[in-house]
């Protein structure tokens, strides 16, 4: 395929960075780079500061006017809308007051005079999976993204699930524990995210911690400062109760696929995050509890699979897929 | 709109009946049939009265030539294979042998030389509620139809969701209660169907009055016998236990939306089905419910509807719906 334009900017916004980088069809990122989200309070000053630095790795690269389109993953965007809504970790500026719904695709379409979309940063995800990754040639699959949070990007029909408002896809929102459950981020209790997120392993493990007596490698730690990693660590080394907070975190992951797969049958979940690097200590458990929680019918059709994508370039590869339909 | 072959034929399949008519465009039956769905053993025999029967309407209606596709709405229909398979209600043979995966679709496009699309019974629903219903005009909403079970057809950008493998939209069999769940007939337990269905209301009733010990009317019906129309007449003549038994049904219905609505964030979803008829007494705990478990993101953003199909016809304009986009 000769196209006209055979590069694509992937943006992706985070309440720290703000990545980008050029990449081509094959997902290879030719140049890239980063600025502070938060350095400049005026919005305009922002996008001033990103328009100029990608503007720049453009010309270094002799890309002017190749650049088909610009993909932009960041929290509560809608791809419908093109805007960031109510972002709890985005503070910008605009007139003299804070800007609550960020017209972003359209400001950064006039600015570079190119199409831009958006999206969240778990449906950008999913959308780099299947243009460089693990999902390559699939109509039908689940991104699970494991991370601080739990966060989804559902393709069906070839097609990333927006919903009729731009939201769908919330899947770290499932109500795992409808009784006693522990208090989500969001408001309400025992979401999916409150266990099976990097946060959600920590507090397993203190839960274990004050409720139970064995011996742990993790007793040795500050409770209140024991991480997903510390978790692993100690897991790693042999120690039980660690073991088990994995056992717990796949049973319950295992459980909520049983009932993804029974709403739209995907041919993969595919996973990616921080929590993935634990490798079969979370995926056996998976596994395991998917085989006993499945609907018949489902029963062996799904994989299980972990993102193909490099950590440090997955948020900027799934922007960028995104870039080649913008419109 | 002008069109060639303005008629649709629309075929139901139940373990005991199989209905059948012609449809226009409008969702308007000209006419219709049934002939018994197991009288003929021999799956060539079945297939040659429904051929007959369909002919002689079609003849009688003056419409050779005018239909443009048949659709069939049957249980385990594969929508990507046009096959039944593994129904358990449904018993044919062929070549002496038991006919456990049914080239259905196959068979009718040969015996009648148009195009036949299948799928299973809740798909077909929300077709017909689409093309013909309360859907019209919507690109996403969810069907999920209260009979004997529960069934869910899912439509997602305009589109029913089949997954990977022509099964999606199993949301009657979404887990509900892991901890001491009722068994469901999938052989799991804690099932949304255990509970939210008519036998569900019926199962629930009869385990308050053991456990109970408040008066009710359902009292003086025997314990094994009450069904959910008996509950119904309780509840309206003012029993509290009847009551309640809605209260609890339509609670977990509202947990169970929320979760869809997390999943997929439809416009709608539409109701269908036997229990619906209870009206107020299960949509009024529904929708508080929902209220109570949605997702902030999605609160007052879907509408819970009831399906504007005239229930005795509401299966053959589901599957004739489908005929429409028959190849």
């Amino acid at each position: 395929m000769a196209l006209d334009k055979p590069y694509v900017v992937g943006i992706d916004i985070g309440g720290t960075n703000t990545t980008f980088g050029i990449v081509d069809t094959r997902g290879t990122i030719l140049a890239g780079g980063a600025i502070k989200t938060s350095k400049h309070v005026e919005f305009d000053e922002y996008i001033g500061q990103l328009y100029n630095e990608i503007t720049r790795i453009v010309e270094q690269e002799n890309l002017v006017g190749q650049i088909a389109g610009i993909g932009v993953g960041a929290p509560n965007a809608n791809y419908y809308t093109g805007n960031i809504e109510y972002a709890p970790n985005l503070y910008w500026m605009k007139d003299g007051k804070r800007l609550e719904i960020i017209p972003f695709a359209e400001t950064l379409r006039e600015k570079f005079g190119i199409p831009v979309a958006i999206t969240n940063d778990a449906n950008a995800a999913a959308i780099g999976e299947m243009t460089y990754g693990a999902a390559r040639g699939m109509k039908d699959f689940i991104m699970i993204t494991l991370g601080t949070g739990v966060g989804s990007g559902i393709v069906i029909n070839g097609q990333v699930v927006y919903g009729h408002d731009g939201f769908a896809g919330e899947l770290g929102h499932v109500i795992m524990r409808r009784n006693n459950g522990r208090l989500c981020g969001c408001g309400r209790s025992g979401c999916l995210e409150a266990y099976a997120s990097a946060t959600g392993v920590a507090r397993t493990a203190r839960e274990y911690l004050e409720t139970r007596k064995d011996d742990s490698l993790l007793r040795n730690l500050p409770l209140d400062e024991i991480t997903s990693k510390d978790v692993y660590d100690a897991a790693i080394a042999g120690d039980q109760l660690a073991r088990e907070v994995y056992e717990f975190t796949g049973n319950m992951l295992g459980e909520a696929f049983a009932d993804f797969i029974a709403f739209s049958s995907p041919k993969a979940i595919i996973l990616f995050g921080g929590l993935t690097k634990s490798g079969e200590l979370l995926m056996r458990p998976i596994r395991e509890s998917l085989e006993r929680n499945i609907l018949p019918i489902f029963r062996g059709k799904t994989s299980i699979l972990l993102s193909e994508l490099k950590e440090g370039d997955a948020a900027v590869l799934g922007a960028s897929a995104l870039g080649w339909e913008a419109k």
